[in-house]
């Protein structure tokens, strides 16, 4: 309990505004609604909504996340990940277009947001971090490439759906005779024009004059140019009538704040799908509001964290659209446009209202070509194979780790890949820490110090062993010692002494203590005595009055070294 | 992959085989048998299956283990927490007395040794670590009382079921005005004898002239006493006839060893409970089998025994019968008896079959308050109320652990206090591990060492934050060392460099790589220098060549105390 959990994220922002900030967080403001625009639409098609949807998941949720969230400059709403993972988990429980579809993103996201403000409010933030981030980068790259999969048929203009990359690809390869040649020019002239304006265009418009800051702010905003040619395309040649896939009508107006309708059935069959979206939409949004927070010395509140994001989700779900997080690259756009403060998102979602009030008739027109080639253009950035040669250099077993997830993700689909990923996080973390790191250690000569046999050369005596445990030691662990220790004397016969060298053991558990009670038993039945050394004073304090300390055959030694000598004596050594 | 793996435990002891062993082994085979013919048909009643199942379980599956099983004494066999969870899996699934009911034990067998084959094939014996063996003493504990609530029922001669302590008072509270006088002193004579004998059983043999060692073996005898007795005054008195509950007719007969019939339906449903089944089972059997085994100079192999294990729960399955496992008492028996190697498991089994074919009838005026009597005495042997008391003392965390799992189990059942309990280890090792030991050090004067600025008077400079971390980097405590720098660096403002002492981090994963060069790059970007000091040699190997190096704005040290002069020349200290 920190002295900051009493105070609303709120109340430390609000009273310092001024009409500076205001500017700031208003420029901001409008680029990143600029930007939303066109994302919102493209993600809700890649969740299979309706286009409105879209726009209604970024008003409510993002005052909901400035009012308590603790990053001043994480921009909430639909994000491509997120987006596929409510696609996969709709596909099981309906069809795209009924009404149960949309109820199951309702119910998704209000799932979503319970979740996260239970974690919240129980401080249960550092479970996140049993999530490996290797790991995470695997599924992210995966997913990625299957979203740019997914997107191909809209830019063909063909049916082809699928959850995997075989599905994908043999829809794709089924359909490709069937492609519209005014789609696939459309589709493939908004990449190129994207791809051209990622590579050369803050150069361009800083040739035109503007500041390197501002050219590359203005780029930002090509998705949007793309949306107003190609409709203006569309419009110009009647492209509709040549069966180029369009939004259609958007209903104009706000989302009706309403409490959601659940489905009790459909609320449990989408129980595990709205965990694994909520971890991964955490741990995405923590990510990113840690790297930008750390630019400016603000220091983000995993659980205050996890109370912002599951408001603004349960604000999505009263909005009636999907679950939303934090997404990267608003944000960084956010941040670099000069947000100061929470402000910048209340007047974005604004911007966004407006929008949807006024603006969506204009957007009738605009083909879905153009924005499966903003969600492709997006997503790529998000594709790095890199990491299967990094970690295979690092380490085999992170390396593995990698590559279950990833091709999992790529053959099986997001759901069954995150799933698979957690697991592989979590079986990771039990098998590492399961087995610390145990040492036989001997004398270095003319020394005081007791190094490890294997590296230093070191005197030992036949008759005593001595062990030094590298980690504290508790349930998960503690049967591994006994093993080691009994493997070494079953390996060398005359040991009569067994010594702990604890100069690294911080903590003891009650299992870990019964398993030395066992220990020293079992050694006294064989003849053999057990000593400790380096006890720290916590732990002597614990050990202290207990059984253990009753039974114990041997010694407890300050220092290894007093442990050897003594021991020595006895052998006169 | 240890040198043993390619050989059957079986090839070990069947090639020294001599008369001498064939005596010790046919010895303790008889006394386990006369021993096991009580306990077979109470568990099988406590399970809610006819007695003969309880016979049945305990034919094949002993020869079974005893082929592949690793320990010599370990006597496998129908047990009482195990039969308890059985009757409350199956409780949800059918009613007693249906052909259901007995398919449901039918499939937990068979599923459970699937399970526990597959663990041992995969060599994931290490997992069963991760249950805290104090959550296991509590649950024990917690189910015992459940247990011996559940038999006052057979005592009384009364109907009063029930999956927990409030269920089970209620229903001998509605009930006790209808007890059974007869069966009621069965029940008690029976109590007292049992009670007596483990009391002053053994004193009073010795003082008729045995050796206190057989005085022992002969008093484990007295459950068969009390059965012989009973029947006899059963039919003595006519008691069948005034209400008094009895066993009934046994099929004579060997089980039909056939391939279980399977509904995947059943096996669904009763998928989780049999995995608790075998978690339970495997984690008492193989601490019985450790203990045992330590006091031979016997090692048990963890993943062969779950092959041991899972091999006799098919065979049950193939019986006919319900899970089974390794019990404490019996194992005790048949290891003080004498038993040499695995085939006096063999032994018994024979034996056992020759009841089954033989001595059936003689059981069918056997009360079922016998056998309550002697389930009850067997199971308060188990309970073990000291360990909220020891484990208070020692540490709270461990103290909430035992007091979670011991309340659930008694409030709520068996099985949600096995899977709260199993949770509740989890969640205990995922927060432990995830908060390594960071310590500020300081140098102590007139040395070069370097100890905690908390515990010890040491030379800080206000520029130079040390942090000594005191375990292995990985992804599951890589944020919250990011989180204590940065914690440090906020509070304490004119700090500069930051150097991580590594003298205990052992290995470094992938992720944990990324956090420190996320921290890194942070750090430059507040103007802040990182510098790594006294890094092992495999975490440097590993290092090299990485981004991490490359960015890194400090220096690596061989020694703490080189950092620390160095780095202090730079401010003229």
């Amino acid at each position: 309990m920190t002295q900051h959990t009493a105070s609303w994220p709120v109340a430390g922002w609000a009273k310092h505004y001024n009409s500076q900030v205001l500017m700031n967080d208003l420029v901001a403001a409008i680029i990143v609604a600029i930007m939303l625009i066109p994302q919102s639409l493209a993600y809700a098609m890649l969740a299979g909504l309706p286009p409105e949807v879209g726009l209604y998941a970024s008003i409510f949720p993002l005052i909901a996340y400035a009012l308590l969230g603790t990053s001043s400059t994480l921009s909430v709403g639909p994000v491509a990940i997120t987006s596929l993972m409510t696609a996969a988990a709709l596909a099981e429980v309906a069809e795209q277009g009924t009404g149960t579809y949309l109820s199951g993103a309702i119910t998704l996201a209000a799932l979503s947001g319970v979740m996260l403000l239970a974690f919240g409010v129980l401080r249960l933030g550092f479970l996140a971090n049993f999530l490996s981030h290797t790991v995470v980068s695997a599924f992210i790259t995966a997913s990625a490439i299957i979203i740019a999969l997914s997107q191909v048929r809209h830019l063909l203009g063909v049916e082809a759906g699928g959850d995997n990359v075989f599905e994908l690809l043999h829809g794709i390869g089924l359909h490709a005779s069937d492609t519209n040649f005014f789609t696939l020019s459309i589709g493939a002239g908004v990449l190129l024009f994207l791809f051209a304006v990622r590579a050369r265009g803050a150069r361009v418009l800083s040739g035109l004059g503007l500041s390197t800051h501002s050219a590359e702010l203005v780029a930002k905003a090509a998705p949007v140019a793309g949306v107003m040619v190609t409709i203006l395309f569309v419009v110009g040649l009647g492209l509709a009538e040549r069966d180029v896939e369009i939004v259609g009508a958007i209903p104009s107006g706000l989302p009706a704040f309403a409490m959601p309708v659940f489905s009790m059935e459909l609320a449990q069959a989408l129980f595990i799908p709205a965990a694994l979206i909520s971890i991964i939409g955490y741990v995405e949004s923590i990510s990113v509001g840690r790297t930008l927070g750390a630019r400016k010395r603000e220091r983000v509140n995993s659980n205050r964290e996890l109370i912002g994001l599951g408001a603004a989700n349960l604000a999505s779900a009263f909005s009636g659209a999907l679950p939303v997080t934090g997404g990267f690259s608003r944000s960084v756009v956010n941040f670099d446009a000069g947000a100061a403060t929470q402000a910048a998102s209340i007047y974005t979602a604004i911007l966004i209202a407006l929008v949807s009030l006024f603006l969506t008739p204009l957007l009738y027109y605009l083909p879905k070509a153009t924005l499966a080639a903003t969600i492709i253009v997006a997503v790529l950035s998000l594709i790095d194979l890199s990491i299967i040669k990094k970690t295979w250099r690092f380490s085999r077993g992170d390396w593995l780790a990698v590559m279950i997830t990833m091709l999992v993700t790529l053959g099986f689909g997001v759901e069954t890949g995150v799933s698979c990923g957690v697991l592989t996080s979590l079986g990771l973390h039990l098998y590492r820490t399961s087995q610390p790191h145990i040492a036989e250690v001997g004398l270095v000569e003319g020394t005081e110090h007791f190094r490890n046999v294997r590296r230093y050369k070191v005197r030992t005596v036949p008759e005593i062993l001595t062990l030094r445990v590298d980690e504290s030691l508790f349930f998960a662990n503690a049967s591994y010692l006994e093993d080691q220790v009994f493997k070494q004397i079953y390996h060398h016969d005359p040991i009569t002494h067994v010594v702990l060298m604890c100069s690294a053991v911080n903590e003891i558990d009650y299992s870990a203590l019964e398993v030395l009670e066992e220990l020293n038993r079992q050694l006294r039945e064989q003849g053999l005595f057990l000593h400790l050394s380096e006890v720290k004073g916590p732990v002597l304090d614990r050990l202290r009055g207990t059984e253990f300390m009753e039974h114990l055959t041997g010694c407890i030694y300050l220092s290894q070294h007093q442990a050897y000598s003594d021991l020595c004596k006895r052998y006169r050594y």
